[in-house]
């Protein structure tokens, strides 16, 4: 039962399918999901929730406990300020640890935390980078993901393409997302790897509004925080960490918790 | 311990590790082990190896049973054979069956299975829609992922490029990967969604090949059968599915099984 709840979060349950599956009555199989309950929420793993009734059952949210999310942090922000991966423009090199699974699956599962409870249809990101963060959430929450092209490949049907300046280096760059992709009035998170001004993410959300859809949420793993705040394009988004300084000198960094940490407190 | 295992597939766990953790006896645990052991193969969720020795313990490889496997694939094949997913050249669009999180565990499982046997440092696949099949099969097998660029962004430092000839539409093309993303001798699994002639696949071979690494495997979602085998630039790769025909005036097409379910009874 325990690894038949891990493996579908955020799904309604019901008992009866335990009870069929594992052919026990309902009063053990409630039994049990209370002990495993009680083991998720030690471990802090999730809560299981239960939902009485005829159409009820248990639903499984991952979520992490923020001692554990702020110890895990802190590690990603040492590994974040190794001087060999301050590059040109201030950006910081941090491909190799989007492609480590643990490090994904620990992001995904406080994206999940700080999303959990909000009404979601999907997840959105624009490629290459923001991918693996937001394929890790979405397995954390049980949702699609649809992804932003920077061109318009021809396997993907019509399109829609925006325009959208850079915040930053103010350049004009072209976005699109096939037709079919997403449904009117979807409620979507935007999730992405890299933050200055926001001007990426103000483009998935101008796209947004061409579909019709709404903005659910914005997280994104690092914000540059060496903006003035009225050079910020928006106000509304969940940090995991924050590159606070920057000396491309002597390639000195500096990055602290996000402010994730500061809203997120359990 | 189910959930232990369960979230750090492809990881020695020391018995020691176990006792400290739920401060029981290396006995118990043992026995403990044997019972999660036989559960996960009646449910098809893997295997359990135990190494004896001081330098031993337990880790799990996620496996998926070769009937499981058939019968999901089967559903996927007719969800690829829609009309209304055939598009210009003989493509078809299977980009919102790549951002479902079902979908993605059970390919990632699939890889995981054919590829459990071979010594892995790394996944490596091509940006856009190979990424969240690569990440998924990583997630399985505790491998870090390296994403081929199709341009060269500035966020990746210095990098290698090198052209490569589109087996199918004879286009040249550029792709690069970041000098530092790789090592030296690295033994790679490459992972794509769609294979034509395999121009892509044997463009990232060739990278592979300048920076000294090693084909390991190769494992394609869905490959298109139109071709006469002598066009195809390699024959050993893992293949889901196989697009056999395609009619592009009724729309109509045929998706079987792929070669994985020849090679890999279980």
């Amino acid at each position: 039962m325990t690894q038949y709840l891990l493996t579908r979060p955020h799904t309604l349950i019901s008992l009866t399918a335990f009870a069929d599956r594992y052919q026990s009555a309902k009063s053990s199989i409630s039994e049990d999901l209370a002990i495993i309950k009680e083991v998720f929420e030690e471990e802090g793993l999730g809560e299981l929730h239960t939902l009485a009734g005829a159409a009820g059952g248990v639903k499984y949210f991952p979520k992490m406990g923020s001692a554990e999310a702020l110890s895990i942090m802190n590690n990603i922000c040492r590994q974040l300020e190794q001087p060999e991966r301050v590059l040109a423009g201030g950006y910081l090199y941090m491909t190799d640890m989007l492609g480590q699974p643990g490090l994904l699956s620990d992001v995904g599962r406080m994206f999940a935390t700080a999303f959990a409870h909000l009404d979601i249809d999907v997840i959105m990101t624009v490629e290459t980078k923001g991918i693996p963060l937001a394929h890790a959430t979405a397995a954390c929450m049980n949702l699609p993901v649809v992804i932003v092209r920077r061109d318009n490949k021809v396997t993907e049907g019509s399109a829609v393409s925006i325009n959208y300046v850079s915040g930053s280096n103010k350049r004009i760059q072209t976005m699109s997302l096939a037709r079919r992709a997403l449904k009117e009035h979807a409620r979507v998170l935007i999730i992405d790897d890299f933050m200055k001004a926001g001007g990426t993410i103000q483009g998935m959300m101008d796209l947004l509004f061409e579909f019709n859809a709404k903005v659910a949420g914005v997280g994104v793993f690092v914000e540059s925080g060496e903006l003035e705040s009225e050079e910020r394009l928006f106000e509304d988004y969940v940090s995991l960490a924050k590159l606070t300084a920057v000396d491309m000198k002597s390639k000195q960094t500096t990055v602290i918790p996000g402010n994730y940490f500061a809203e997120h407190v359990n």
